[in-house]
Protein backbone atom coordinates (compact mmCIF):
# COMPACT_ATOMS: atom_id res chain seq x y z
CA UNK A 1 0.00 0.00 0.00
CA UNK A 2 2.59 2.33 0.81
CA UNK A 3 4.85 1.03 -1.44
CA UNK A 4 2.28 1.84 -4.29
CA UNK A 5 1.34 5.64 -3.17
CA UNK A 6 5.44 5.61 -2.98
CA UNK A 7 5.23 4.15 -6.65
CA UNK A 8 2.73 6.46 -7.53
CA UNK A 9 4.32 9.59 -6.70
CA UNK A 10 7.30 8.25 -8.51
CA UNK A 11 5.33 7.65 -11.77
CA UNK A 12 3.70 11.34 -11.51
CA UNK A 13 7.56 12.58 -11.50
CA UNK A 14 8.93 10.48 -14.20
CA UNK A 15 6.12 11.66 -16.69
CA UNK A 16 6.22 15.30 -14.97
CA UNK A 17 9.04 15.93 -17.96
CA UNK A 18 10.16 13.82 -21.09
CA UNK A 19 13.75 14.98 -20.07
CA UNK A 20 13.39 12.76 -17.12
CA UNK A 21 15.04 9.38 -17.91
CA UNK A 22 15.05 7.78 -14.89
CA UNK A 23 13.73 8.50 -11.22
CA UNK A 24 14.26 6.71 -7.91
CA UNK A 25 13.42 7.08 -3.97
CA UNK A 26 16.87 5.60 -1.96
CA UNK A 27 17.75 5.47 1.37
CA UNK A 28 20.71 7.62 2.15
CA UNK A 29 22.65 3.99 3.09
CA UNK A 30 21.61 3.03 -0.81
CA UNK A 31 19.05 1.18 -0.45
CA UNK A 32 16.64 1.61 -3.47
CA UNK A 33 12.71 1.62 -2.32
CA UNK A 34 11.32 2.27 -5.76
CA UNK A 35 12.28 3.26 -9.43
CA UNK A 36 11.84 3.56 -12.79
CA UNK A 37 14.89 3.03 -14.69
CA UNK A 38 15.58 2.10 -18.29
CA UNK A 39 17.05 -1.20 -18.75
CA UNK A 40 20.48 -0.12 -18.97
CA UNK A 41 20.78 1.35 -15.65
CA UNK A 42 21.56 -1.02 -12.77
CA UNK A 43 19.46 -0.41 -9.87
CA UNK A 44 22.19 -1.02 -7.87
CA UNK A 45 24.34 1.08 -9.32
CA UNK A 46 22.39 3.95 -8.43
CA UNK A 47 21.78 2.98 -5.15
CA UNK A 48 25.00 3.14 -4.38
CA UNK A 49 26.36 5.91 -6.62
CA UNK A 50 23.82 7.81 -4.33
CA UNK A 51 24.89 6.90 -1.25
CA UNK A 52 28.35 7.93 -2.06
CA UNK A 53 27.36 11.21 -3.31
CA UNK A 54 25.02 12.08 -0.50
CA UNK A 55 27.73 10.51 2.30
CA UNK A 56 30.43 12.81 0.81
CA UNK A 57 27.69 15.98 -0.03
CA UNK A 58 27.15 15.54 4.08
CA UNK A 59 30.54 15.81 4.83
CA UNK A 60 31.32 18.89 2.16
CA UNK A 61 28.17 20.82 3.64
CA UNK A 62 29.54 20.06 7.11
CA UNK A 63 33.44 21.30 6.47
CA UNK A 64 32.88 24.22 4.57
CA UNK A 65 30.16 25.28 7.19
CA UNK A 66 26.71 24.79 4.91
CA UNK A 67 24.53 23.41 7.31
CA UNK A 68 22.75 20.15 6.96
CA UNK A 69 22.79 18.53 3.71
CA UNK A 70 19.57 18.91 1.51
CA UNK A 71 20.60 18.57 -2.33
CA UNK A 72 23.29 17.23 -4.80
CA UNK A 73 23.82 17.76 -8.10
CA UNK A 74 25.78 16.73 -10.66
CA UNK A 75 26.01 17.83 -14.34
CA UNK A 76 27.58 16.14 -17.20
CA UNK A 77 27.98 16.98 -20.83
CA UNK A 78 24.70 14.34 -21.59
CA UNK A 79 22.56 15.48 -18.40
CA UNK A 80 22.22 16.03 -15.11
CA UNK A 81 21.81 13.63 -11.58
CA UNK A 82 20.34 15.44 -9.34
CA UNK A 83 19.34 14.06 -5.48
CA UNK A 84 16.91 15.90 -2.84
CA UNK A 85 16.29 14.49 0.54
CA UNK A 86 12.77 13.42 1.04
CA UNK A 87 12.31 13.53 4.88
CA UNK A 88 15.74 12.21 7.30
CA UNK A 89 16.93 8.92 5.79
CA UNK A 90 15.92 8.87 2.39
CA UNK A 91 15.98 11.45 -1.15
CA UNK A 92 14.33 11.24 -4.33
CA UNK A 93 16.91 10.83 -7.60
CA UNK A 94 16.32 11.66 -11.02
CA UNK A 95 18.33 11.58 -13.89
CA UNK A 96 17.86 13.56 -16.61
CA UNK A 97 18.78 14.48 -19.99
CA UNK A 98 20.74 17.70 -21.34
CA UNK A 99 18.41 19.70 -22.89
CA UNK A 100 16.84 19.69 -19.32
CA UNK A 101 16.01 22.80 -18.08
CA UNK A 102 16.87 22.65 -14.59
CA UNK A 103 14.20 25.14 -12.87
CA UNK A 104 11.53 22.57 -13.77
CA UNK A 105 13.42 19.93 -12.58
CA UNK A 106 13.70 21.44 -9.14
CA UNK A 107 10.70 22.68 -9.18
CA UNK A 108 8.99 19.07 -9.92
CA UNK A 109 11.47 16.64 -7.91
CA UNK A 110 10.60 19.23 -4.73
CA UNK A 111 7.20 18.47 -4.96
CA UNK A 112 7.47 14.70 -5.88
CA UNK A 113 9.85 15.26 -2.00
CA UNK A 114 7.45 16.79 -0.12
CA UNK A 115 4.52 14.46 -1.40
CA UNK A 116 7.22 11.00 -0.91
CA UNK A 117 8.40 12.72 2.55
CA UNK A 118 5.52 12.08 4.33
CA UNK A 119 4.94 8.23 3.06
CA UNK A 120 8.57 7.18 4.35
CA UNK B 1 51.54 37.23 -13.82
CA UNK B 2 49.07 34.59 -14.55
CA UNK B 3 48.65 33.99 -11.09
CA UNK B 4 47.67 38.28 -11.01
CA UNK B 5 44.83 37.58 -13.60
CA UNK B 6 43.49 34.48 -12.11
CA UNK B 7 43.29 36.50 -8.85
CA UNK B 8 41.88 39.00 -10.85
CA UNK B 9 39.40 37.31 -12.36
CA UNK B 10 38.72 35.54 -8.89
CA UNK B 11 38.40 39.02 -7.40
CA UNK B 12 35.94 39.94 -9.38
CA UNK B 13 33.85 37.02 -9.23
CA UNK B 14 33.85 37.17 -5.63
CA UNK B 15 32.61 40.61 -6.21
CA UNK B 16 29.98 39.98 -7.91
CA UNK B 17 27.86 39.37 -5.25
CA UNK B 18 27.63 39.61 -1.80
CA UNK B 19 26.03 36.40 -1.33
CA UNK B 20 29.28 34.69 -2.26
CA UNK B 21 31.53 34.06 0.61
CA UNK B 22 34.45 32.16 -0.84
CA UNK B 23 35.93 31.37 -3.71
CA UNK B 24 38.75 29.36 -5.17
CA UNK B 25 40.42 28.28 -8.08
CA UNK B 26 41.40 24.66 -7.67
CA UNK B 27 43.22 22.04 -9.23
CA UNK B 28 40.96 18.52 -10.01
CA UNK B 29 43.80 16.86 -7.57
CA UNK B 30 42.69 19.43 -4.98
CA UNK B 31 45.75 22.06 -5.03
CA UNK B 32 44.34 25.69 -4.39
CA UNK B 33 45.76 27.65 -7.33
CA UNK B 34 43.93 31.09 -5.60
CA UNK B 35 41.57 32.04 -3.29
CA UNK B 36 39.83 34.42 -1.33
CA UNK B 37 38.79 32.59 1.87
CA UNK B 38 37.14 34.17 5.06
CA UNK B 39 39.55 33.20 8.05
CA UNK B 40 37.18 30.61 9.69
CA UNK B 41 37.93 28.58 6.37
CA UNK B 42 40.94 26.20 5.67
CA UNK B 43 42.69 26.26 2.15
CA UNK B 44 43.66 22.60 2.23
CA UNK B 45 40.61 21.96 3.54
CA UNK B 46 38.86 23.74 0.73
CA UNK B 47 40.60 21.80 -1.52
CA UNK B 48 40.83 18.81 -0.54
CA UNK B 49 36.61 18.60 -0.57
CA UNK B 50 36.46 19.84 -3.78
CA UNK B 51 38.84 17.16 -5.28
CA UNK B 52 36.92 14.66 -2.81
CA UNK B 53 33.51 15.88 -4.65
CA UNK B 54 35.26 16.02 -8.03
CA UNK B 55 36.41 12.46 -7.97
CA UNK B 56 33.01 11.05 -7.20
CA UNK B 57 30.79 13.38 -9.43
CA UNK B 58 33.76 12.10 -12.03
CA UNK B 59 32.70 8.06 -11.39
CA UNK B 60 28.75 9.29 -11.00
CA UNK B 61 28.33 10.90 -14.04
CA UNK B 62 30.53 8.08 -15.97
CA UNK B 63 28.24 5.08 -13.96
CA UNK B 64 24.95 6.99 -14.96
CA UNK B 65 26.07 7.70 -18.42
CA UNK B 66 26.14 11.56 -17.98
CA UNK B 67 28.96 12.35 -20.64
CA UNK B 68 32.12 14.07 -18.79
CA UNK B 69 31.67 15.41 -15.53
CA UNK B 70 31.03 19.90 -15.96
CA UNK B 71 29.71 20.72 -12.04
CA UNK B 72 28.97 19.85 -8.91
CA UNK B 73 26.61 21.74 -6.58
CA UNK B 74 25.73 20.71 -2.86
CA UNK B 75 23.26 22.69 -1.05
CA UNK B 76 22.65 23.10 2.53
CA UNK B 77 20.37 24.77 4.79
CA UNK B 78 23.20 27.49 5.49
CA UNK B 79 23.93 27.57 1.52
CA UNK B 80 25.72 26.20 -1.74
CA UNK B 81 28.73 25.30 -2.44
CA UNK B 82 29.57 25.06 -6.53
CA UNK B 83 32.31 23.62 -8.75
CA UNK B 84 32.52 24.12 -12.19
CA UNK B 85 35.29 23.19 -15.08
CA UNK B 86 37.69 26.06 -16.19
CA UNK B 87 39.72 24.08 -18.47
CA UNK B 88 40.28 20.03 -17.90
CA UNK B 89 42.07 20.17 -15.02
CA UNK B 90 40.53 23.34 -12.81
CA UNK B 91 37.83 23.57 -11.23
CA UNK B 92 36.33 27.12 -9.70
CA UNK B 93 34.47 26.99 -6.95
CA UNK B 94 31.91 28.97 -4.74
CA UNK B 95 30.82 28.73 -1.23
CA UNK B 96 28.09 30.89 -0.67
CA UNK B 97 24.86 31.56 1.55
CA UNK B 98 21.50 30.92 1.73
CA UNK B 99 19.91 33.57 -0.13
CA UNK B 100 21.87 33.03 -3.19
CA UNK B 101 19.80 32.80 -6.32
CA UNK B 102 21.46 30.09 -8.39
CA UNK B 103 20.37 31.45 -11.38
CA UNK B 104 22.78 34.70 -11.37
CA UNK B 105 25.66 32.33 -9.39
CA UNK B 106 25.44 29.61 -12.23
CA UNK B 107 25.86 32.44 -14.72
CA UNK B 108 28.41 34.45 -12.79
CA UNK B 109 30.76 31.37 -11.92
CA UNK B 110 30.70 30.21 -15.92
CA UNK B 111 31.98 33.99 -16.60
CA UNK B 112 34.53 33.35 -14.51
CA UNK B 113 35.70 29.98 -15.50
CA UNK B 114 35.58 30.91 -18.92
CA UNK B 115 37.88 33.70 -18.43
CA UNK B 116 40.02 31.10 -16.30
CA UNK B 117 40.29 28.84 -18.43
CA UNK B 118 42.22 30.66 -20.97
CA UNK B 119 44.70 31.41 -17.80
CA UNK B 120 45.19 28.12 -16.47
Amino acid sequence: MRDDMIMAALNELNSSSADIEASAVISTDGLVLSAILPQTMDEDRVGAMAAAMLSLGDRTASELARGNLEQVLIKGSAGYVLMMYAGENTVVSVVTNASAKLGLIFLDVKRSAEAISKLV
